[in-house]
């Protein structure tokens, strides 16, 4: 059952129903991926319906067994901005993200980078150890990138699906060169949507 | 200055690039457009990185001025979905989600709608005046027009942008069709990001 943030019968229908239509549009481009990685695929597909997405989210190959695993211990979800914690609605750990906290915005004036690179700063001050779910701003991954590798920062695994025309695509990249499991969109390509719904599949899999 | 909800110096600079590079692949498209019909169209390619939204958004001749109106007035914002609401941050107005709301989630059930459509009920008996941004759920924008026709809701303009392949061309193409002053996306795509972009446009050019 697709649940799509479905709680009522009508709304079971119509994801059972679009899940269909998805399958026939990019059952080509999904055909030798695993059950999970598919789902994953179907579901950013469901949430743009942009079918071109089937061709651009690369997932690497310890992605999804590693952040079941975190979702199995309760371990933390960190987010960039507060629209991908919106639409993470059935975790049982904690879905955190620092971008309005007061520290991240003096960090940021201070050293003059993003608020958004800030909250990682501080998300990793404070102890996170879980997955990160970029969909905004590629500067908050490139941050995150920066931490894991100073031995700062504890992200078993990132979904790294900043959008934009300015470094989005270049962050994608270099994350796909770490050792860090990762799922990315290549390209300009990206956003909340699609940072929900590669943490949503994972966390629907599970419960199934 | 597009701000983009940048707050920082580096927020802005990539979010001034950006806009230069938007402008410099849609410009054909929006060559026709209003000042205003121009930013919006700018910032929801901007924040999906996907120029083709350039030929999907189709903004009503009135729209621009209701909307302003609304927000100048304070009037309220109500989304579908807590996506949408976590996106407009900076509104001095209310902005409502009401999809949580027990009443809704009661009425759902017991009339077999989704609990979007529910929610958009709840939102018309609790007095609801204002914009309505519609950035997921087709059956809500279906309920919202319902309750318009009905006289139950005052719905003064609608932003239309729900995606998928079941309901959300056919809801948004029938939005056009009415008298409401309207924001849509023609065909499936549309969400979340994109009844942001367009809300905050607005709410950053009153304050330019």
């Amino acid at each position: 059952m697709y649940n799509m943030g479905a709680s009522t019968k009508p709304g079971y229908d119509i994801a059972n129903k679009s899940r269909e239509i998805i399958k026939s549009l990019i059952d080509d481009d999904t055909k030798y991926l695993s059950y999970e990685e598919r789902d994953i695929v179907e579901r950013v597909v469901h949430s743009t319906a942009d079918p071109e997405y089937a061709k651009l989210v690369k997932i690497s190959p310890t992605f999804v067994e590693t952040a079941l695993q975190c979702f199995d211990n309760k371990e933390d979800i960190l987010t960039d901005i507060n629209m991908v914690k919106s639409g993470i609605t059935r975790y049982e750990g904690n879905v955190l993200c620092y971008i309005r906290d007061e520290k991240a915005r003096k960090l940021a004036k201070k050293e003059e980078i993003t608020r958004s690179a800030a909250a990682m700063r501080v998300a990793a001050e404070n102890g996170f150890k879980g997955v990160v779910a970029i969909g905004n701003a590629p500067t908050a991954l490139f941050e995150v990138m920066k931490l894991v590798e100073e031995g700062q920062m504890d992200a078993k695994a990132v979904v790294g699906v900043p959008v934009g025309f300015v470094g989005a695509a270049d962050s994608k990249e270099a994350l796909s060169k770490t050792d860090i499991p990762y799922t990315i969109t290549t390209g300009p390509k990206g956003g909340t949507p699609i940072a929900v719904a590669v943490v949503n599949s994972l966390l629907n899999i599970r419960k199934n």
